[in-house]
């Protein structure tokens, strides 16, 4: 896939509702996916959709996911259609009007079928970017998986072929009555009340002797925005 | 339905994989939910699931979710099967081999049929609900949905009868191999690097007076945790 083409939606793909939010640019996909550290999956299990969280990686343009081999939401997802999507929270929209309340977000919405990879190569490149893209640096600092750990787990791959970008910044869209109207000496507060992830200290594992340095690894992200 | 009984999983509900992580408490539903901002609702949509992050609010054991009365999505849904999850990300966790890597979080996962509500008393209440569950205070504060207003937006309503929750808290897993066999000059570092989602400073709207005062409603929260 060329990585520097746009994304060129099908019909369910394309944002129809509030579409001066959509973006077209494969740029922003990239953005939105790589800040972001868990998505939401879904998945038709029997009848009926099932939702839940998941880490991931991207490596060009394809999405790696992986879990349990037990699990029931991974081996329902395999060879099927699913739908990923990922979500940043950036502010709380406060309007004049109850209606014009909002959220200004980033969201990119993935729509596939989800490829279970077989070949090895695949599956521990699959393995790295995703243990990569939770925390940089960790592949090479920590013990590989091993063959009992590779069994036991399912990586599953997704194109970003078919996918849409939704991105809302700045003020309330009040209506102009509400705005012209407003008490002058009182008017009703309207803006934004930014939301932002951010990382703390770290937490080092009780079972670590004491006095063990954090790595630049981990140190470099501390008290910093996540993603 | 008795809000003090505790959840009471269905197949589906059961949580299976890491099972020593559910909760079977109503008040952790509740907990995980309210703290919340938004969500990601899973419908079916043709042949292949949806998911799309959206507001919500919480009334005793019932959920509300709204939207355009024009979406698709939100028509899909009605009456129909869904999945709504709201997730928490507590944490990075670091672990002393790729495998164990793992992410510390809170997740609510609520399954069943959406229901359209034509009620007008009771859409109003979800429709408080959602602008209160936001933006405490907005609804008292601002200019109410109108007749057009009301028109254009579907509300949704969802019992929190089938559900299930998951958390995870505390230091990597590790296996016992990477813990003793680490070396003690040099240990891999392992350990929680804490998530949490922050309010910040209120921006105003550009089209307020000059030095309009920010409310206690908003000013409350700022630079404070999300939630």
């Amino acid at each position: 896939m060329d990585t520097a083409a746009p994304l060129s939606p099908t019909a369910r793909s394309t944002v129809r509702r509030g579409a001066k939010r959509a973006r077209t640019d494969r740029a922003d996909l990239h953005a939105v996916l790589d800040a972001g550290l868990i998505g939401h999956l879904g998945v038709q299990v029997g009848d009926a959709p099932v939702v839940l969280p998941t880490g991931y990686g991207r490596h060009d343009d394809t999405l790696y996911l992986h879990g349990s081999t037990g699990a029931a939401t991974l081996r329902a997802a395999t060879g099927a259609p699913v739908c990923f999507t990922v979500t940043h929270l950036d502010g709380i929209v406060y309007a004049r009007s109850a209606f014009h309340h909002s959220v200004n977000y980033r969201c990119a919405v993935v729509h596939g079928a989800a490829r279970l990879v077989t070949d090895p190569d695949e599956r521990l490149l699959g393995l790295e970017v995703l243990t990569e893209h939770l925390a940089p640096g960790s592949w090479a600092a920590t013990r590989r998986p091993d063959r009992k750990e590779l069994a036991a787990t399912a990586v599953l791959a997704l194109d970003l072929a078919e996918a849409s970008v939704k991105i809302r910044t700045g003020p309330p869209g009040d209506d102009e009555r509400d705005v012209e109207g407003a008490d002058a000496a009182d008017p009703v507060w309207a803006g934004v009340l930014p939301v932002r992830a951010v990382l703390g200290e770290p937490e080092p594992c009780p079972l670590l002797p004491p006095g063990a340095a954090v790595p630049p690894r981990v140190a470099a992200r501390a008290l910093s925005p996540a993603g």
